[in-house]
């Protein structure tokens, strides 16, 4: 899928810009530049911001017209910072992303062009009508031009997490995925035991009185889950605590 | 929420870079940086990258360590590339912010800081023990070096997303939002109705060798779904059609 698509910057003044559209591609698994009438050639600049990402300015391909840099695609989205006077169906990043998926499981050669425009004005109303959908990235309404390598960033990013889904390759959740076992429930009873022992030992804590000592205690360490090792450690730190302070040690 | 997310850079060398992270905060609505010994004040560079966020980097605090840039935040969340030997809750940009509506839910002046490292590689083991959970943004595993403005754009959007959520701004339905009504299923019906004869007229549909002619003009502007307007010019052109070949008119 990530191959399927085409990224398409439009007479671009900055080549910082389009290095740092390079590397956000790269980041994202995505390789395949268009550039149209770029006001310069990748130069210098774009080199430096595209980090590593050399091969996707070295390969990328500059037409024209945006006419020619879509010719071979069968689904065109264009950004758009707002609402023109004729409009047009219009998505949002996580739609495009579904669009893009879409397209590509009914159609596993699809091509994909996703078009950005100049930095200061982005697509002209003949640009975007070239377009299926107009896909807006949701800004602050005082202050939404983005810079298009961060447009780019935004889109690519939203079809990654498209791309993973699609795989499962999504991340596990961290409780599924925790590097030591999680502690079984006997065991930590036992330590809360232990735990109320040394601290009625330390005169911390009197059962005449609990005042909720114990639960909120319980509470902490349930919330948190306890692990094998942590458990042991705790456990570890109450026999050093008796030991030290000469209490009498639990079996 | 946006307010009460306060973004941390740690030891930015590039102040370019601390510029296109101000830019990016301003985009999604987001006003609240500290720099955490940055190798250089925001300078020349940076105030060029912001575009025109320059309040943002005139009203970033600096701070010696990340100890005092988290100080009095109930919710600190580290962006971390890569799985550490000790591992942490790790969760995706989309669950930071839910994480981040949560707290904010739960306790309407929380402040959350969201800590983005060095540029060369992120944050330090200890830097991350700051943290409650650890973010990771999924790039290519070839590639995954994000350049942290671009980091920062990918948070703050997915910031902005879940607030629009909240506040059920989201983007209507492009056909819930049509700057036209859509037409009355009957005018559509005539209008199949007129195109069948001005084709049988002009000699290119034959009802008795239809070959799903009709049926697929159909699903074409079914699929469309037209607007009263489209309708209308859609007649006219059958209306001129029928003038300019002399054909019968049909009221």
């Amino acid at each position: 899928m990530l191959q399927n698509v085409r990224i398409v910057l439009v007479n671009t003044t900055h080549t910082g810009n389009i290095g740092a559209a390079a590397r956000a591609m790269k980041n994202m698994g995505l390789s395949n530049l268009a550039l149209v009438a770029p006001k310069k050639q990748p130069d210098e600049d774009a080199y430096a911001r595209s980090s590593r990402a050399d091969e996707i300015l070295d390969q990328a391909v500059t037409f024209e017209n945006l006419e020619s840099a879509i010719s071979g695609c069968q689904l065109v989205i264009g950004t758009s910072a707002r609402q023109r006077n004729l409009c047009w169906p219009l998505i949002t990043p996580r739609q495009m992303a579904d669009e893009v998926a879409q397209a590509v499981i009914t159609q596993p050669g699809a091509q994909i062009a996703l078009v950005f425009g100049r930095e200061d004005r982005g697509l002209t109303n003949e640009e975007l009508a070239l377009c299926h959908f107009h896909v807006n990235i949701p800004t602050d309404e005082s202050f939404s031009s983005l810079n298009v390598a961060a447009a780019v960033q935004v889109l690519v990013y939203e079809l990654r997490v498209k791309w993973l889904e699609l795989q499962n390759k999504t991340l596990p959740d961290w409780r599924d995925d925790w590097d030591v076992d999680w502690a079984d429930a006997a065991d930590v009873e036992r330590f809360y035991l232990h735990l109320e022992q040394v601290l009625m030992g330390l005169d911390f804590y009197d059962p005449d009185n609990p005042r909720n000592l114990m639960q909120r205690l319980r509470r902490l360490y349930q919330r948190a889950r306890l692990d094998q090792t942590e458990l042991n450690i705790l456990r570890g730190i109450l026999t050093a605590t008796e030991k030290a302070a000469g209490l009498q040690q639990k079996k």
